[in-house]
């Protein structure tokens, strides 16, 4: 087995929600990583791509997400709808999801069916058959996708409008399902030219976890993905950064549609970076205790229970990404409360809790609350198996993710006062207003 | 002489603001404009590409305009700095410049010195000869340039702030200029691949205005750019298009260098299309109606003479450019206004505007404003090169420029109102607030 690299991580010493996580390095350049958890018979297959709609050329906004349902589509080997059948017989499920950094299919089988999974992959990885009837029938799909999950969404359509405001420059600004008009002009060269930079072993990382043998499974993968070439084309994942952020923005969308107004604000975060995690964790800290709770929360406290401003608010911390994070603060008026009126009430909350600081009873309820959604994310074969895909498809290491709840419960409440002092910058943010009519300025 | 079109245009009955106008196109695709103008003795070049900062890879902002201060850089034929010396020479001048749809280069000289300019061009659009240290020099020299005419001018970090969130996906949004971050990592491969791909003939115009014979000058232009090879693997110009813009935007910008706090208002407008200049003429009038003057336009009587709410008043049209166009509004607002306050005086006019149509003699007195700045812009040898230049690198073509005035004199009050209706659309808008400290909120 010519394996370059083969690393066992984390054997000893380790505390309760780590877990045996074996990885290696195919030949070809493909990461294998497998997370053993015996509790029952079923395997999790993943293949994750690192690249998603982030990496796409500009005026092809979608083509990774058309890409994902056309690899449902005949290969060289098996016919069109033969994966579902597949996994069917095997009384297992599979899906398939496209996000800004990364693309990944997966599979749930009886662990005895792994083989024929990775050589399903395998297959679909290097030798998709596509035809310009399948370039035709799948984007009539995608673009009733977006009309059903966006145009028909005006909450949907207000976060896209927002998205494009929060970035200048860089592509998270674009949306994962695609611009219609772009969406509507892809064709077979769009795809092809996607799939066949990107859709190799180079770029992919293999995750399985269940009920396996980390030996067993590295060798049943050299098999099945060894024998792929590796992209000698592949590019770097340097998308285009943003540049400082000076002025910042606000977005009013009215949609007739829209039956409670809301406003939402979302901030440029850093994200969790490799071997430096430290201000992403206190970031989830401050979304909990802003608007983690709806009895505890500063935000519930200070809007609900304190005033009749609100009748709910959160706060949310999407962190685990290549390049930026986000830190989203939302609130839905009370009754008769304009969008003005709750946006300066939820100012006034952010300023007084920036100068006021945390509560040590609330840092301690964040901990546990914290600690408890770690532990549960991690309680399920699958979940484990996303959170280590999705860590490594987003810059990070296996070392990074196990590392990531000590890094949480370390964390103060100073880290956390000095995250929202840097992060809750208005000049790096969006405020969007949805309504339904007259009341936001036209 | 092996000439693939040879047309005249505009021979006869051309009313008195039409030139001679002579196009050819040479075999390797390159455009030749004549334009001839006995006044004087003198004779304008100009190579006009039709590639500017909107054509530039994404990350690799700035690398147009970069390109344009290396092309004075040595050849094969010759020395770095020999253009400028050669040029004095001749007792001429030239210049150079970059938008986002085009790089032109130009000189003006006595007209018996054109082959010596003409040889100059052809051998800069194939041959440069760029070093290391020429990237190293010359970006310093375009980094203390945006320094210089970005970063120390709040107006200007303002207005890049705000265009990049009046475009949701075009790389209009992006300044010509460039992004630092991107414009300290210009090098050497990004620079030649912009220079081999779009420095060739067949995306060249070459326009010569003055003094000079028609078919001399087309002579001339075979002999000197027609060896040179036209690039095969030249993209076509379609860029990524805006979405549906569905949510006015918002950008607050604080500077305390700021001395006297203004609103600007951008809307996302339609060009002058070839065969298809109507409503962009409108635009032009709309512009002069609401602020092109400061003493009887529709914000000047209604904020500066009726009310006592802006010391100055203004609306700009930006219609000559290949995909979109860009209708400003702005207001200086008088001492003790505050921008909320300047912005829904605006607004009210704006409406009233919309409620009352055009005035008779306002709309009469913008004809003849509009008549006069057209023979003006139009009077002069570089004017004229330069309109043609510009209407040709932007998608249109000689006969578009050509009817441009009779089309604007065409115009109605009707046509105006429509025009205002259609383009007066927040949703497709940015209102930018920049301000010294602490009245828009933060």
């Amino acid at each position: 087995m010519s394996l370059r690299a083969l690393a066992l991580a984390s054997l000893l010493s380790t505390p309760a929600w780590a877990q045996e996580v074996t990885t290696a390095r195919l030949d070809n350049g493909m990461e294998v990583v497998v997370i053993e958890d015996h509790r029952a018979p079923v395997a999790v297959h993943m293949i994750w791509y690192k690249t998603g709609s982030a990496d796409e050329p500009a005026g092809s906004s979608g083509v990774a997400h058309f890409l994902e349902h056309l690899l449902f589509k005949a290969t060289d080997e098996r016919k069109a709808g033969e994966i579902d059948r597949l996994v069917a017989e095997t009384g297992g499920s599979h899906n398939a999801f496209t996000d800004v950094d990364f693309t990944a299919y997966h599979q749930r089988v009886v662990a005895d069916r792994l083989p024929l999974m990775m050589a399903m992959e395998a297959d679909r990885m290097n030798d998709l058959r596509l035809t310009e009837a399948d370039i035709e029938a799948e984007r009539g799909v995608i673009l009733e996708e977006r009309a059903g999950s966006v145009d028909a969404d005006p909450q949907a359509i207000a976060f896209e409008q927002m998205q494009a405001a929060l970035f200048l420059n860089h592509r998270y600004g674009q949306p994962v399902i695609g611009w219609r008009h772009e969406m509507a002009a892809l064709d077979m060269a769009d795809v092809l030219g996607f799939y066949d930079l990107y859709y190799s072993p180079n770029n992919a990382i293999v995750v399985v976890a269940g009920d396996v043998e980390p030996d067993a499974v590295i060798a049943m993968a050299e098999e099945h993905y060894g024998p792929l070439p590796a992209e000698p084309r592949l590019p770097s994942r340097a998308r285009a950064q943003e540049p400082p952020q000076l002025a910042e923005r606000r977005v009013v969308y009215k949609d007739e549609r829209v039956a409670e107004p809301y406003l939402a604000r979302s901030y440029l975060a850093p994200p969790r970076d490799a071997g430096d995690q430290e201000e992403a964790a206190a970031l989830v800290y401050l979304s909990w205790i802003l608007g983690g709770s709806p009895y505890t929360s500063v935000l519930a406290k200070a809007l609900t229970f304190e005033a009749d401003v609100a009748l709910d608010s959160w706060a949310d911390y999407l962190g685990t990404s290549l390049d930026h994070g986000i830190f989203t603060l939302g609130i839905l008026p009370s009754d008769g409360i304009t969008l003005q009126e709750a946006e300066e009430a939820m100012d006034a909350a952010v300023a007084a809790f920036l100068e006021d600081g945390v509560d040590a009873a609330q840092m301690e309820r964040a901990r546990t609350q914290i600690e408890a959604s770690e532990i549960y994310a991690r309680d399920d074969v699958e979940g484990l198996a996303n959170r280590y895909g999705e860590a490594l498809a987003t810059g990070l290491s296996v070392e990074d993710e196990q590392a990531w709840p000590a890094i949480l419960q370390a964390v103060t409440a100073e880290d956390v006062m000095a995250a929202a002092q840097a992060v809750l910058d208005r000049d790096r943010s969006v405020t969007l207003w949805v309504d339904s009519d007259g009341e936001a300025p036209r």
